[in-house]
């Protein structure tokens, strides 16, 4: 079953970074709820951007994201004492992201996880930056299993991230990173997420390419994504997709949709 | 480079059955043409049902749309004559429409590919009927290989048809068949077609569950698929996939797209 993240509780968007400045609990609970009703399993929370306090951010964060929704958390962050501070508070089995396959910051972060029986997100990147290939990425997901297997983290907790890059910057990028789905699924069995809405940085009618991009990683055989849950097109895409994929008994909720003119 | 194949001439539409009984060579024309400018690379063209003279009016057809176009055909029947007049009537090279992998039916149409020197499309079909798992298409397929290799019809002119049902009857089959083709083509590097509409039949809006799919089959590998090129979320998935997979330079296809208002 695929596993649909929200992506909307992050410092980098403008109304959120107000509302941890202001401790605007209100807010944050509003947008925690939305995307809980749009479908979302789990909700991305990420204070990087804007904050004086990151760890104690992420903790406030946590907290009130839980109680709102109940639901588990992606705790977001590149500083490992944030990610600390979200796992202490977080209720029931957290995922972290991210590691990189980089040993110092691997080794920085993997403890945590396996203390707390996270989940976790590796990035395949490594010392040499951003991988160019499709088989690339296969190989850094290899390093990544061993490197977690290393901290005693099981095969299942894991999820490797391919690295989406914009295609208005690298387009034969979007190409490689669908074929190291169907890579790192077939070689090891490994499940695969995506930060999806990287894709379509700097064009316009992001919506488009975000939602098509999404159920072409559906077919190459994706896990998870963090995306915006409310966003109609991307609906629209998980709606038929679950149809599709025998995720809908009897496409009751894809009829559903339909009938409520969700679908148009 | 994906292959759009118009599939809007086929008698199974009353339009085109009622053109077809009047010789009604402007309409013929212009779905033609509403096709080509849409995009199609190739058109199907099918007068099994409802025709008097198959034969006759395969090669009629023939005849026009190529007069019309300049696009090369997909010819689309059951019937062996009907086959060989359309072919006798093509010029350049056509695509045989279609053979499965009965030894009867195959070597009744598969002397006619190679004299002809046309593509063919195999459908993963023997005597004991649909195949119920990817596996056992990927079978298929390599069956499908010995039998045209047999004729001497050479492996870049074959394309396997995974054979889509209706998920409204058989809702595991679509999940079966995106697996198939990511099978066939890493075991086998056969190229991979399909017939799109077939997956949505009897359930609302088949316009978002195709758009859909084809995205999900895109991201699998699929090489080519028989579609409506018109369809308005057809044209937006292709315009975006283009862009996606590098086969829309510095995306000004979509930019275009996105400047005539055709994204929304």
């Amino acid at each position: 079953m695929f596993i649909k993240i929200g992506e909307r509780i992050n410092s980098s968007r403008p109304p959120i970074a107000r509302a941890l400045r202001s401790k605007d609990e209100a807010f944050i609970r509003k947008e925690a709820r939305l995307q809980k009703e749009a479908g979302a399993a789990m909700l991305d929370i990420n204070c990087a951007v804007d904050s004086k306090d990151e760890a104690r951010d992420m903790e406030w964060l946590a907290g009130i994201v839980q109680k709102e929704t109940g639901l588990p958390l992606s705790i977001d962050s590149p500083n490992p004492k944030a990610i600390e501070a979200g796992l202490r508070k977080h209720k029931g089995k957290a995922l972290v992201n991210s590691v990189t396959v980089e040993k110092g910051r691997a080794d920085s972060i993997l403890p945590f996880v396996k203390k707390y029986n996270a989940q976790v997100i590796i990035l395949t990147m490594d010392e040499k930056g951003m991988p160019a290939t499709a088989g690339d990425r296969a190989s850094l997901a290899e390093r990544a299993l061993k490197l977690a297997e290393g901290h005693h983290i099981s095969k299942q907790d894991i999820y490797i991230d391919p690295l989406i890059r914009p295609i208005s910057s690298e387009q034969k990028q979007a190409f490689e990173v669908i074929e190291s789905v169907k890579l790192i699924k077939a070689k090891y069995g490994l499940k695969v997420i995506c930060g999806l809405s990287n894709v379509s940085f700097g064009l316009p009618e992001r919506s488009t390419l975000n939602s098509v991009f999404l159920a072409m990683m559906l077919g190459a055989g994706l896990d998870a994504a963090i995306l915006d849950p409310t966003d109609k097109k991307i609906k629209a895409v998980l709606r038929a997709s679950d149809a599709l994929l025998a995720g809908d008994d009897f496409c009751k909720e894809y009829l559903k949709s339909y009938r409520s003119g969700e679908l148009k």
